[in-house]
């Protein structure tokens, strides 16, 4: 397949979706201002489905320990879950949303810093509860565990080695089992 | 700024250093096929600037830990180092490099397959050398060490913290200091 061909057959397999659903590119801009628009809109869609999916999963666990867990289970077992097409949103989102579109800019930086507080509380909570051992740092630890799970989907992304991520995962969980 | 300004300003940064050193369109469409093949080229510049800075920092070590502590110095100070202009190669690239243009996902998944079986290998030597303990999984632990700094990279792009990038990297350097 030439490059014109390859381009051509993704543009008509990330669309045949929204044709298949009866929309037209004249509904689209009806009901949208422009393209930009449109992203912020499948970003906010595709950040909520991916938190769905969590929290259906925690209000499940009975140990802070084990609704930590739920995030290392959800990402590792993705195809499982019904996940956004394409993978994680913040990690598709984050190098196109340069200095073109700040306030798809400004969504990724939210959905981190949110993601990082939660588990940063959920640590902090466990401390409290004596469910974890004190002393540990709990902002550096969330941050940790986001990284972990981002740069797992990554590698697994350019390597296409499912067994890429486990490894990666069974950090994540060793990390989460220790605290 | 409009969105079309942001384009052009954003065109016009890119591309500047390129007209600056005379550099003309006629001059890289006469040394190039397409632009597929600027940004192969591209790609392994920027990958062996980056292995570069990593091989001149590594000869100056005398033990593996502190060898394996230069990947964790380099990610994490690259503004101090001549890293490649935005970042991680392996990063920007990976979302971008989508079916297609394979040539390009093909070399990125090279340079992370490349990178874990170095990393692999350094951790097995320490181990034989008695230097780590016996038991790691080294190659989990590679592949571990890169998601770590991958995704500490795109929290601090998505968020522009650099302390958030410097806690994940606190975390990795423990991971070193554990082996």
């Amino acid at each position: 397949m030439s490059k014109a061909e390859r381009t051509r057959q993704l543009i008509v397999e990330k669309t045949a979706p929204i044709f298949n659903t009866g929309l037209t590119k004249g509904s689209i801009y009806g009901n949208f201002a422009n393209k930009d628009e449109v992203a912020l809109a499948a970003f906010d869609h595709n950040i909520q489905k991916l938190q769905t999916i969590v929290r259906d999963e925690m209000v499940r666990q009975r140990t802070i320990r084990d609704q930590l867990l739920v995030y290392v289970r959800v990402y590792d077992n993705f195809m499982k879950h019904p996940f956004p097409v394409g993978g994680c949103p913040i990690l598709n989102t984050t190098t196109e949303a340069d200095s073109t579109h700040p306030q798809l800019k400004s969504k990724v930086n939210e959905a981190i810093i949110d993601w990082k507080d939660r588990v940063t509380r959920m640590i902090e909570k466990g401390v409290d509860a004596k469910e974890f051992k004190p002393g540990v740092n709990a902002e550096q630890t969330a941050l940790t565990l986001i990284a972990m799970i981002e740069g797992a989907i990554l590698i697994t992304m350019a390597t296409g080695k499912l067994n890429y991520r486990k490894a990666v995962m069974n950090s994540a969980e060793k990390l989460i089992m220790g605290l």
